[in-house]
């Protein structure tokens, strides 16, 4: 049994996003993540390079708020956050602030593969990618004409920050056939976000956690609420401790705990059985999976 | 029943820096911190108030890595790192990287009061904090003649990145008369580190957790394998879904999964109840508690 599942951002989508045109480019570019990252699988891979393989495709689609096509800070800059995590031993590895990585959840990789360290932040983080030969880019690789025109409604008051049509952040979790649970979260945060705001997805618990134990969760939303439910490390005590399934936990930390709390978004996660969660309780979340035994199926609303 | 209790670090105490005057030194720095944060308590203050105004103390004292006194990055900068949480409704702020911030806990808070946000990071922290009013320093307002040698030593190549003496952090958490719990916590980071390497220190739900319905925690120690750890959010955990008392779940966290994992450090934790935990798996940890029944106590190795 081999499963993986992929996240696009959750939030509001407007009926004007949502063209027939516009949906099929979404689940055109949430299949080719899937795919890319099933084909990793298929092939006897590991869920680690899976997941950095399906989030690569992601960051790469102007579509998606990661990488090309990552929303913009107050600053004009993109301002980009990754993690990882291999659930064989709970290595991890993270960035925040970088402006001139083109794969941010590479980056985070090379963090957890190549140093002593599981998070590194702003000019460190992309001295560290220097270091490691990563070619840099240069902030405009990431620019589309629609996140300037978003940034500019935002600084004009017309749109509220953090409040855009869509929380964008992409991520991926899997299953491989060797029992190996591995999880990827990438981002360009807040449109209009300020000093040098950090949100859940490069923080290991938040937005991202894989434990071969339980299960492997990316997480997609208003990133704060999502640091201060840890969501990604409850769903994972509730499976180790409560004995929930991995689809009643992600539910009881969605709709249940998040709720309350205020935070809205979903979260992508995988059993070590291979079974799939993708709760929301927001108006959507761009979503997919696909699986050994056939599944393959992608979302954008509620079912 | 109110309580406090206080970190100042955990790791390796070598006897040539125990002589009685440093461990009177040490005792009385803790103990200091304690009254500070137990005054607040003791005249129906709030816990959020007492352990921002332990760590102050412990902040203020060069003795301890954290502002005055913290340890030198490679890079012969002082880089701070602080978090705060308040268990009554799990609001939280936490700064990362910030050089010329008097207070990294204050700021913290600032975060947490007046920003939409739970974490920031570097330059736009610190602008953030003038535009609260926070009087910047200059970075050598916490430089000390013991850390500048502590760098010296380890670029030389005499010492090891992260393995001096004593991996500072200081912290404190605290069970206020209203039933409500906070923890908080702020550090230097480690003598040498590079890249914009953030710990544990200021992650939510691995150096600093507090949360009403079980506990408040506050870590020091190797703060990789506590981010992979979850540490602070683990124990609540253990509490909350396996109904462990503090003491049981911070001494499975400290003295089972962290030690599994090759982690090194300890916590201090006090639950709903006003029971404190200090454990530690490392050679020492800088200790101390003080509660309405009359306990005070202070620690610097086993005991």
């Amino acid at each position: 049994m081999h499963a993986i599942a992929v996240h696009g951002g959750a939030g509001t989508l407007p009926a004007a996003d949502l063209t027939p045109a516009k949906e099929r480019a979404y689940r055109d570019g949430l299949e080719r993540a899937l795919r890319a990252g099933f084909g990793v699988l298929d092939s006897g891979g590991a869920s680690l390079d899976a997941v950095v393989a399906a989030v690569q495709v992601l960051e790469d689609d102007p579509l998606f708020n990661a990488g090309h096509g990552a929303v913009l800070a107050a600053n004009g800059q993109h301002e980009l956050d990754a993690s990882v995590m291999d659930g064989r031993d709970l290595r991890a590895g993270a960035v925040t602030g970088v402006r001139h990585v083109r794969s941010p959840v590479v980056l985070a990789r090379l963090v957890m593969d190549r140093s002593p360290h599981v998070m590194l932040a702003g000019p460190g983080a992309e001295e560290f990618a220097l270091e490691q030969g990563l070619v840099p880019v240069p902030n405009t690789h990431f620019a589309t004409e629609r996140r300037r025109l978003e940034l500019e409604q935002m600084l004009a008051g017309r749109a509220e920050a953090g409040r855009e049509s869509l929380m964008g952040t992409v991520g991926a979790v899997a299953l491989d056939a060797h029992g190996n649970l591995a999880a990827a979260t990438s981002t360009g945060g807040m449109t209009g976000k300020k000093w040098g705001r950090v949100g859940d997805s490069p923080i290991i618990g938040a937005g991202t956690y894989a434990a071969n134990d339980c299960c492997a969760v990316s997480a997609t939303g208003h990133g704060e609420y999502f640091i201060r439910a840890a969501v990604a490390h409850e769903i994972a005590s509730l499976m180790r401790y409560r004995g929930l399934d991995v689809v009643a936990a992600a539910d009881e930390v969605v709709r249940g705990q998040l709720v309350r709390l205020g935070g809205s978004g979903g979260v992508i996660a995988v059993g070590r059985d291979g079974r799939v969660a993708l709760p929301f309780n927001s108006e959507g979340m761009l979503r997919g999976a696909m699986d050994s035994r056939g599944l393959l199926v992608t979302g954008l609303l509620q079912d």
